[in-house]
């Protein structure tokens, strides 16, 4: 017989603010947000926070809900702030997910009401979830902790849980309607949090823009030594570069494109293979070293900008090798190249170096050279520790 | 400081598919679908089916194994056909989900793989819903077995399961990549799913079409009488009627306009009273009943335009008074109205009806006036049973 076509586009907009004090009274910037949202009532805020950012921060609490006391014209803060386990524990314990889908349900948090998510990647995450399965999707505000999620994982439009020790098996593309990156959270992370996140903007340099690879490469030692008006730059031009790759991409990977992952299929199963001992940026930076080898090798990539690569990586403060590199003869890393396809369905793709700032996808990967690479990097780690 | 703005579209296209004999080795519909998908690999796809679909049909399972025997050089069957208990005890146990996931898992489905439901709405709600969590969102198709899924529920654009009791609590926005709609499955349903899902068809010809109610009235009995020529020509209507206003307004409900709901503030609330009892399509009808009433009272629709409207559902078969109406002095019922504006959050949002074929919206309802429509039903119901 015959068929009905449908087709329609849905438009997603936000904004990624920066800030400083988000909820001291005298900043407006998160109030006037809400005044400027279009709503005949007032709106509902439910409010969810890592636990290790009230250990840190302890006057978080009342300093919220003092700041939501001086708005209540305009929203109406649910009674209870919800406090997570933060890290990666919170992704990978259904009850938690629950947790919020009850207060949803308890406190009447409608799709005209928001969910406000305070914390590192792990708690975005798994509170984007929940708040995107709750009514079909509740509105979702980010208020990001950590230096990776202010400039990669905070500000996208993907959110995840484990399931069954089955990293980000779980989860939805939902936009945020808003994200508030506010430096003074930085303050409190510690050295490896703190580091960690710069691997991800070394990674879309390197594979997009030569000039950010240097200033980073130049203010490498400013970076590590916490400075904080570096970091301020490098967050901003970072999640700049992620906005514009998502928004000129397939911002929900529905056709082959991919997202920005160079260094990160080793990485994926470094992580896993440590029992995620290693943190993320720490295993991105690792997986970038070894790419970049395998780039040299290609010949694509000369041995002066390798060893710039890891040069600014070192100073950076990350450590280039990991024991577990070795699992069986690296058949466990070898391993990651499968999973990493399956991962995002279709053929093997592959992100290399043909320079900095150039990067280049491939459909294979010769193992050999993967250890290889390996092999260098272990070389380098012993001769560093006899120096 | 300053803030990033983000912003971009995103396009979904679907076919809606009308046939017969779907999985008939002769019809290659369903195969050329496949083979017109851009891949570098085969398809993998796994199926799940409605346990009152294979009741009825019991050779179904060794076809679908016939038929994709045929066509291993384009897809690959998972070799598990899952079969799930039909109706609305799929959507409240959350088992059924995790063993959908737990398939995609052990199968290895991947965003490039096809996750098949075959089933009445409720199948299609809960399958699709476990497809849009699982690894951000397979794709998936639908293959709508009951009228009312033809017609309205399986060929939008939601999905979702209940939760603790609540319905449709959880869910997500995510559009099939096609649905197959197989008249030859309406042959076996019972004559209450049968006609319940006319009742969609009668709400959205009468806030949008009247022409299209004035060939409802006209083939009401017909439709009763079960003739399919007839039903196959509702259907088709209705579901294009249906994927207009998806297209034509806010597909993911984002901002504040409405899905076509006619009729089903009372509706959902009376389902829920008579503990599902009452078939969803049954208590529209009621619940159209109901509004179509509340409008003569406003001095909107004419006398005798009610007169047809409840003339031709109770042409169709329906019942248009349920003792649950009385409940609480019809507290019950108006309960429903707050509930209603609850569920799709923001101020309270009724379509009523100015004439045949023109729906119009309402802020406010007169609970005195709902209760006068009730006495009006079952007056008309008592003097029915004396003739
Ligand atoms: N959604 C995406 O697109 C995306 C992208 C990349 C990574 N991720 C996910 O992000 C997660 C990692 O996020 P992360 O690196 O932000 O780490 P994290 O969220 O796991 O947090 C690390 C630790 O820092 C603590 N913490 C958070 N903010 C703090 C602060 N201001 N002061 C002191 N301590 C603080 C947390 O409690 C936790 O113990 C992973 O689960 C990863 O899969 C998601
Ligand atoms: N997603 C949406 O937009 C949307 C819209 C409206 C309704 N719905 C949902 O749809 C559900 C109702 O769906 P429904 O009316 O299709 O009923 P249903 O799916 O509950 O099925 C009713 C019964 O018919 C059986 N059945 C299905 N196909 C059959 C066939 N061909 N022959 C014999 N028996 C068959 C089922 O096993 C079940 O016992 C509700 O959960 C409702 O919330 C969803
Ligand atoms: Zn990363
Ligand atoms: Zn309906």
């Amino acid at each position: 017989m015959s068929h009905l076509q449908q087709s329609f586009t849905v438009r997603f907009a936000y904004n990624v603010f920066f800030t400083e004090k988000l909820f001291d009274t005298a900043n407006p910037l998160l109030a006037d947000f809400f005044v400027q949202q279009a709503s005949e009532t007032r709106k509902k805020i439910l409010v969810v926070i890592d636990s290790g950012v009230t250990e840190t921060h302890p006057d978080l609490l009342t300093t919220i809900n003092t700041y939501f006391a001086q708005h209540t014209d305009v929203v109406e803060l649910v009674p209870d702030l919800l406090v997570i386990p933060g890290g990666e524990v919170a992704k990978n314990n259904p009850a938690f997910v629950e947790q919020i889908v009850d207060a949803v349900d308890r406190y009447g948090i409608d799709r005209h009401s928001y969910v406000v998510a305070i914390g590192g990647g792990s708690i975005l995450d798994m509170v984007g979830y929940a708040a995107a399965i709750s009514h079909r999707g509740i509105r979702h505000i980010r208020i990001p902790t950590t230096v990776l999620s202010q400039n990669d994982s905070g500000i996208g439009v993907k959110n995840s849980v484990n399931y069954r020790g089955k990293k980000n098996f779980l989860g939805t593309f939902a936009p945020p309607v808003a994200v508030f990156n506010d430096s003074d959270f930085l303050l409190t992370l510690d050295d490896r949090d703190w580091r960690a996140g710069i691997s991800e903007a070394v990674k879309v340099a390197l594979i997009k823009d030569a000039r950010f690879f240097e200033w980073i490469e130049a203010n490498a030692e400013a970076l590590a030594a916490r400075d904080m008006a570096t970091m301020a730059y490098l967050i901003h031009r970072c999640a700049q570069m992620h906005l514009d790759h998502i928004a000129g991409g397939d911002p929900f990977e529905m056709g082959s494109s991919r997202p920005l992952d160079f260094g990160h299929w080793s990485a994926h199963k470094l992580e896993q293979l440590t029992n995620f001992e290693l943190r993320h940026g720490e295993a991105v930076a690792i997986g970038i070293a070894l790419d970049s080898l395998y780039s040299q090798q290609l010949g694509w990539l000369t041995g002066v900008d390798t060893d710039r690569i890891l040069k600014t990586l070192r100073t950076l403060g990350f450590s280039l090798y990991q024991a577990m590199l070795d699992a069986d003869k690296s058949a466990g890393i070898v391993k990651g190249l499968a999973e990493f396809r399956e991962h995002l369905g279709g053929q093997l793709t592959i992100m290399l170096l043909e320079g900095i700032g150039k990067g280049v996808e491939v459909h294979e990967i010769d193992t050999d050279k993967v250890r290889q690479s390996i092999a260098t990097l272990k070389e380098q780690e012993q001769s560093a520790q006899l120096v």
